[in-house]
């Protein structure tokens, strides 16, 4: 047959990212390309455990429907980490547990965004979000990111060229994919012009656990005293990925429009897991793992920036997470991205053009995101030789 | 704040029923409100067995970020038992794990429809499906139920008023909230029609497996022959509802769309629990594990009509499921069916007013849906009993 598939999903791609995951395995292949939190940092022994108590003591409840707001012991511990960890979280907030991040960025689009509305987000930016926002039919206006976050005069044109901006879509701590963390000042810049043209805030904050060196930056959210910022949070990169379990805090009001989006998409989330991250807080000690993790990734980011610049040749620049698992990489103007990319794959690295992460995937780019949360450690500095070699080859 | 919400969710109310169900758990009531699977259909001992396997020999793939379209092993399994017990899945054929039948239910809408389209449904119909099309802006054609299945000339009449209707949503076995089968000469019709209009077929099955009396008829996936037909199931009344778990078997061009809106919705799927309903169905006998479910809800259902031949008064009718777990009940016209379910929360009888149900919520309605599922075999007694008490004194 021929299907008459809705304007929206006709030309939607799949995410490139997700796609170059499919095709690793190759022996020998060095992905940088994951966005995979390390295995190392699921506490397996613990939430086997806490799976076999549960099994033997609320097992109805854990197989059983549960309420689409999320399992209520949840939703207060993490309600109280975020106020505790990040001062989030005022009288009129309210907190939902959601499917994984993803699936509050989407929701909240949902909710907000009638189709031609515009969401602002910086430029580059999480596929996954950027995807999920063309798929609600959304207008995507990219805004340059700096060292220190987004460019503010271009957000404030962008304001001004976009009165059907409806918010702002950042990842403000250790950026997807640029490892970028806003600075406070910006922050405050950013909320006044929030202010100014009247657009919410979406803080998207998975890996904002995750700082290993440098002091933390207050949220947008815990700035925020007028429910102008979602805040979006996850399990995914401090217990598990694969469970999906992610959580949005916002004015109740907002979040009683998310319950009702997120009934009709999939009920509630997955009950038994919401079960295990629960008694993981309350059992263990959440922050003493999120330490553990914290060093494993000050270890392995340290040595893909010696790597970097170890064998970089001039001109190639990357950013210095303070935390999280990426980095971001440009290769000197006028280098074909493409042609550094295929090079790479036939060596076996694999990394992710700067492209799958463009508001614009048309618009001229030399950058490419850099993981190394997934690699060995020998990996790390054999893969970036790798690289290093090709671009200088590709200089000369 | 003021907040902007969107033009689909700014009137759109959260599922009636879900609501009901919070406001449940006083002592003593009687709950036929649910639509909640028997806990004593979730394999608690095998489950919990397979999950320590998989922490102690996959923990890694189980919480590690997986596919969106599921866990390979899962939908190897789930299409060779479809094969196998009803005949569906043809070499154009694909088939995804989706995070419960009710996202593949609102992802088959938001991929096949723009805003405006019309979804035609049976009338009644399940009010998850109902608000997911609705959320998405499709608009809802309703077309009546009748003993044997949907009405053919009012279908027929919808389809000619309505040319942009896109697809018939249709719960065919066991329906929910009716309990009412589609007869094989009507499954045929409707598929005649369907080609005739040029519109596709979501056939939702969550109960087709749940037969305790009767013959089975054929689904209509199962004699579609052009991909016309989208089959959604589950795995929630059969092994787990809060795992969330069920699967699209559909043409492979329009899966590889759905997997574009599922990976911007969620990702995939509760990866731990794909690979628990894969070994549960390599290592145990979910056939006899169903029988066993089939029996418990033969002998409810059989109270239940025993209870309603023997208490109700005359004038009000109910359906005889041959299986699935709710029945349907109309009291004479011109009862009021408000102070008819007010009168049984006051008596603490829950029951799920008709106009849940109702594309048209504001038709006049005299039905109430029946679960047999959840209440015991005393409670089925009992509260069948004040229910026919109290419709004697509305009568009289």
């Amino acid at each position: 047959m021929n299907y008459k598939i809705s304007d929206k999903f006709k030309n939607l791609k799949p995410s490139a990212i997700r796609e170059i995951f499919k095709s690793l395995g190759a022996p020998g292949a060095i992905s940088f390309a994951a966005g995979n939190p390390n295995p190392d940092s699921f506490p397996v022994s613990d939430m086997r455990r806490i799976a076999d108590e549960i099994f033997s003591n609320e097992s109805v409840a854990a197989l059983q429907y549960g309420i689409t707001e999320g399992y209520t012991p949840l939703r207060k511990l993490v309600s109280e980490r975020l106020k505790r960890v990040y001062n989030i979280g005022g009288p009129e907030d309210d907190l939902i547990i959601v499917t994984g991040g993803q699936q509050g960025i989407e929701l909240t689009c949902k909710v907000m965004c009638n189709e031609g509305d515009v969401v602002l987000c910086e430029d580059p930016s999480f596929i996954g979000a950027l995807n999920a926002f063309r798929s609600l039919g959304a207008k995507l206006v990219g805004v340059p990111l700096e060292e220190d976050g987004i460019d503010l005069a271009a957000l404030e044109a962008a304001l001004k060229a976009n009165p059907r901006a409806k918010f702002l879509y950042t990842i403000p701590t250790f950026q997807n994919p640029a490892g970028i963390t806003t600075s406070l000042e910006k922050r405050r810049a950013v909320l006044a012009l929030a202010k100014k043209y009247d657009i919410l805030i979406l803080e998207d904050n998975p890996y904002g656990d995750l700082r290993f060196t440098g002091e933390d930056v207050p949220t947008y959210k815990s700035m925020d005293d007028e429910g102008r910022v979602l805040y979006c949070g996850s399990f995914s990169k401090v217990l598990s990925a694969g469970m999906r379990i992610g959580f949005l805090c916002a004015d109740k009001d907002i979040i009683s429009k998310i319950v009702v989006a997120k009934q009709v998409e999939d009920v509630h989330t997955n009950n038994f897991f919401q079960m295990i991250c629960a008694k993981y807080i309350e059992q263990c000690d959440l922050e003493a793992h999120i330490a553990e993790i914290r060093e494993m990734y000050r270890k392995k980011a340290g040595l893909m920036i010696s790597a970097l610049e170890k064998y970089m040749p001039e001109g190639v620049s990357f950013t210095r997470p303070e935390g999280g698992i990426f980095l971001w990489c440009s290769l000197p103007e006028g280098l074909s991205l493409d042609e550094f990319v295929a090079r790479a794959g036939e060596k076996n690295v694999f990394v992710v053009p700067g492209t799958a992460f463009s508001p614009d995937p048309e618009a001229p780019n030399h950058s490419f995101r850099l993981n190394y949360s997934m690699p060995t450690d020998e990996e790390i500095d054999r893969g970036i030789k790798i690289l290093a070699d090709i671009a200088r080859d590709m200089i000369d």
